[in-house]
């Protein structure tokens, strides 16, 4: 497998051809940034610690039943994905009220909710990625109303497994942010990434924060967190 | 029947108790508000015009299905309805993006829609009546999944004999704005108004607005504006 020219760049990630062109080869990225990009930094080793976690929920997803876009780890920050074609939506997965739905709905945040409630924003900097429904999303075509039963359905299922996964390591699945592609022939799969920069943890007993909220919020200790979630998951 | 004291005053509105304690009585106001509350005006005769035009409304949507809360007009200005716990959701149904959609999708005003959209915005001032979706809905027990059905049902009736009936006298349904109650048995209805003040409506021809947009937009010919609506649906 051969790197070719890069694709594209993101926050947090590059995305580079390869000389196959069903896939491509993402590089995780050290850079941070939050609020739309007005905050922005660096945390150390995120990139790599961002790689080796994704992969390894992926591959446990999988396992269960969800289809993603992982193949294989290529190196410390580099892996090889299926290319997809992305459904403009971050879909937003919540157990306890925290960040901007506590802030929305005026909660405390730590308030369990009574059942898990599942959001999509469309993905538009510019908009501010505002938040949408099913309707708003069937009649702008963002994706079927199919592709949407199945996208919620994952996403159920990512947090079934995520929770029992993390609750057995003692860290709280507070909420966290999917994204879904479609494969060449329309196939639904799990994309992006799964990491602290994209889950609220907490840990149980402390309560302590394990995720970006460290860095969004200037809680120091943000390496720390990032490393013990890699270690408590992959025992290293 | 005899009114008793006030029980609530809103923006557009004031309740008053009956001495039978399943009916309230509504009279409507002059006073106009605009971006919650922060622009306040007058409508010189928008209380007896939405009051007359919201009750011919919910009889034509009675003889189409949809139960309301209407009981009986007692005079220009006064309406006798049935008592309600109020579903705390401003629903909203968008047939051409106009207002906040088109501000919050970057849409042109007058984009029509491939479909049409519902919206619910929980109703509390303090929060800015922020949009919501059903997994809220459920989460926080505004409103339980069968009471949603009914009312999503409902909602897309009245979206249907509404434009039927408007697209007859030239006028387009943009968008506009319901509000469901309860009763004591717990059957769901329509209540508040239907009324230039909780619609879009546009000329078919001339593209000119019809509703409360001429106030919050400061367009001029207001009360012109709101005498049409009434004109073309009641014939005075």
């Amino acid at each position: 497998m051969e790197k070719r020219e890069q694709l594209y760049e993101g926050k947090a990630k590059k995305v580079f051809a390869t000389d196959d062109p069903t896939l491509v080869l993402v590089s995780y990225k050290d850079d941070a940034t939050a609020f739309n990009g007005l905050k922005k930094g660096t945390i150390e080793g995120k990139g790599a610690i961002n790689n080796r976690v994704t992969n390894y929920l992926m591959q446990l997803l999988e396992k269960n039943g969800v289809p993603t876009h992982f193949v294989q780890e290529l190196s410390a920050r580099e892996t090889l994905v299926k290319k997809v074609a992305i459904v403009p939506l971050e879909v937003i997965v919540r157990n306890v009220a925290a960040g901007s739905l506590a802030k929305r709905l005026g909660l405390a945040e730590g308030t369990v909710l009574s059942r898990t409630v599942l959001e999509y924003c469309y993905k538009d900097d510019a908009l501010g990625d505002p938040m949408v429904n099913d309707d708003h999303i069937a009649a702008m075509g963002w994706a079927t109303e199919a592709e949407m039963a199945t996208i919620r359905a994952y996403a159920l299922t990512v947090n079934r497994v995520l929770g029992e996964t993390l609750r057995d390591l003692n860290i709280e699945l507070i909420d966290f942010k999917l994204e879904f592609g479609r494969l060449a022939d329309g196939t639904i799969v799990l994309a992006d990434e799964i990491s602290p920069d994209t889950c609220r943890f907490w840990d149980t007993v402390t309560r302590e924060k394990l995720d970006k909220d460290r860095f969004r919020r200037d809680l120091g200790g943000v390496e720390d967190a990032y490393h013990e979630i890699m270690k408590r998951l992959m025992g290293e």
